[in-house]
């Protein structure tokens, strides 16, 4: 099925604001068997809209919108829908209900501008929106599928899995965009080309991208399959590639970093405390991103100052005069403190230099430590981190996280 | 002058793939006074990119190709370029001259694909490209210019500033794009607009957007402006805007609510400590974003577990188990209690429940306590958030970092 989306809103016209919602949507749809083969960015133009709308319905079966749906003047996707369809916007007081419930739940009064949110093109299935006010729309006009997507990207997120995904399916096309996707770290992303040009430039038919972020390396493989059938040699090759590279793999399922470490130490019952210097919260935040993580986080501290680390995780005071407090040794001695402090099986730290002041020849900017401990055996690991300081933060963090899953494994050996 | 951006290339329609020229453009589009009120993305498809250039005549005075230039069959934009003009495509001797002088530089022989390149639109300018091998070319058509360039970054930009924004330049607009920005906490999106629309509906020649997110809510004034003159009503709506809603805006410099934490801490000479239940190191990793926070940010700690909170944080265990972790009195404790441990003069405490489990009827998931204590004063409140575990987090620390702002504002007076 050919899809094309529009996104609306003045903002992504802007030079600092680029439109994301539209790879989410690229993403899933691709997996829906939903050729995406044309994207428009519209500012909160009405004549504008109703144009696209005008145009977009002559070249595609699907049709997307994301934004536009909010309760201010300047949001115009509902009413340049309705006009383009020359459809009535009617209100909708089951909405307009549900609309001042939510507001009454946070303790405010609902402003009369919010009712435009309760407006509903005639004939439209109104898809609810859980996380958000602006409630989405799906309208059908003569074989051609419309939806309307409020643009915070998590309410998007939400309405389209929940409530767009399930009707597109049902719509039972044949074919589907099959793929296979490799979370990795461990390894830098032209050494991994190197090993897996040779495996993957068998298989023309695969597309392959090799895409190095911040968290990880993500490899993913992709071929258009019929559905039933087929995607053989997708699984032949991501096959091979795992053979290849094999513990650098750390997730073949979408399951995040954070996700893999909190189902091993769930697993080994193993209980995780973190002492963060330059990071200062980075880790136990994303550690705390996957729900439950109560039952095997601790807590941690953020070492900040020097009597922070002395003080709250037993660093000794001589220890940071004569190393230095990005050092091995404090890294250790932070690992060690804090597992003790927090009552944790596992001890986890961070000590760095994340820029842009701070650093010296000998210690330059980008210099972090790593240190771990499970109270028998104490590592410390080391690595000069390329980028700005939010950059040097993240990957280190992710470092951190990476050389934990690391020690969780050879703990089982 | 109304401009468009039209981007070429099946890449740019994956999901692991933006179009990021066409930030750059927009940028220096605006700068040169042409106002970018459309962007499309298509693929390598003749009748696309045809239909949408014969589009792009009807609305907009400066149509911008990016990609499709290049020596392969899929590189379409030429082609469909000459057919929606109804231009023949000839072959330029002196570009082929050209182009087999470049290939023989670096030592290869040019494959007859290249030949390709060296066709041009009839009555187009060519656009030389030194930094690779497809020309770009500027066409005018019945007061229209369109202008295709080639889609790798770096000759876009090449040919951009030496060749085309020169011609935009003759022109001779004489406008360009004068914007003002406020950012804002304390208020809903919709509470904003029913302030702000009488004001900003009385200047019609001022784009305003109104734009929630997680951190803040952002309302920008666009207008257009005769170079060397105007923008005084932009001026008067601004400080009309100040006037109105004066202390939920925090900042008009697009500085972060961080770095606006920062120096009012600095300037008041205040050092700060955090204690952070659900949101374990959020609120610390965003203090620290700032370059040098160790000058007022001492540390913190990520009191996840009841017993990091009692033996951490001082917090008396009778009071969680009379109260419950979740309660003012908590929040409150956490806050005088983080801020002796951490010597520091300002203590910022969250206890809340981010989800999706652990809530109650009483206690829903959402629920937020956020405590403050400089020693002298402690003060509590309470929130219940919207969205998921993730959004809840985001929304709490940013609302811990709003509050502190105005109990700094509120120790000056």
């Amino acid at each position: 099925m050919k899809a094309e989306i529009i996104a609306v809103g003045s903002e992504l016209l802007t030079p600092d604001s680029s439109d994301t919602n539209s790879l989410y949507l690229t993403h899933k749809l691709n997996e829906a068997g939903c050729e995406v083969h044309l994207k428009t960015i519209v500012g909160d133009d009405q004549k504008d809209i109703e144009d696209i709308l005008r145009q977009a319905l002559e070249r595609s079966e699907l049709i997307i919108f994301s934004g536009g749906l909010g309760p201010t003047m300047d949001d115009r996707t509902r009413s340049a829908t309705a006009s383009a369809l020359d459809r009535p916007l009617v209100p909708d007081l089951e909405i307009l209900e549900d609309l001042r419930t939510k507001f009454a739940s946070r303790g405010f009064n609902m402003t009369p501008n919010n009712e435009r949110q309760a407006e509903v093109i005639r004939g439209a299935e109104i898809l609810e929106n859980r996380l958000g006010t602006a409630p989405g729309m799906w309208i059908e006009e003569a074989n051609r599928y419309i939806v309307l997507l409020p643009g915070p990207p998590r309410e998007l997120k939400s309405v389209f899995e929940h409530h767009v995904l399930p009707r597109i399916l049902k719509l039972g096309r044949e074919t589907r965009l099959e793929t296979r996707s490799f979370y990795i770290t461990g390894i830098t992303e032209s050494e991994l080309d190197t090993q897996l040009a040779p495996l993957y430039t068998e298989y023309p038919r695969i597309k392959t991208t090799i895409l190095a972020g911040t968290k990880h390396i993500s490899v993913r493989l992709y071929c258009w399959t019929q559905r039933g059938s087929g995607g053989e040699d997708l699984d032949e090759l991501a096959g091979r590639i795992q053979e290849r590279i094999g513990n650098a793999i750390f997730s073949t399922q979408n399951e995040s970093m954070e996700e893999v470490i909190g189902r091993m130490l769930r697993e080994s019952r193993n209980t995780l405390a973190v002492a963060e210097s330059c990071t200062a919260g980075m880790l136990g935040m994303h550690i705390t991103r996957v729900p439950g993580s109560s039952d095997y986080f601790m807590g941690g501290i953020q070492c900040y100052s020097d009597a922070a680390k002395t003080e709250l995780c037993d660093v000794p005071a001589d220890l940071i005069l004569s190393h230095g407090a990005v050092s091995a040794e404090v890294a250790e001695a932070l690992a060690t403190g804090v597992r003790k402090k927090l009552h944790a099986s596992i001890g986890l730290s961070i000590t760095g230099i994340a820029g842009p002041g701070g650093g010296s020849p000998e210690k330059p900017v980008g210099l972090v430590y790593i240190g771990v401990s499970d109270g028998v055996r104490t590592l410390n690991r080391h690595r000069i981190m390329p980028g700005d300081r939010e950059s040097i933060r993240e990957r280190t963090t992710y470092l951190a996280l990476s050389w934990l899953r690391r020690f969780l494994m050879s703990k089982d050996q």
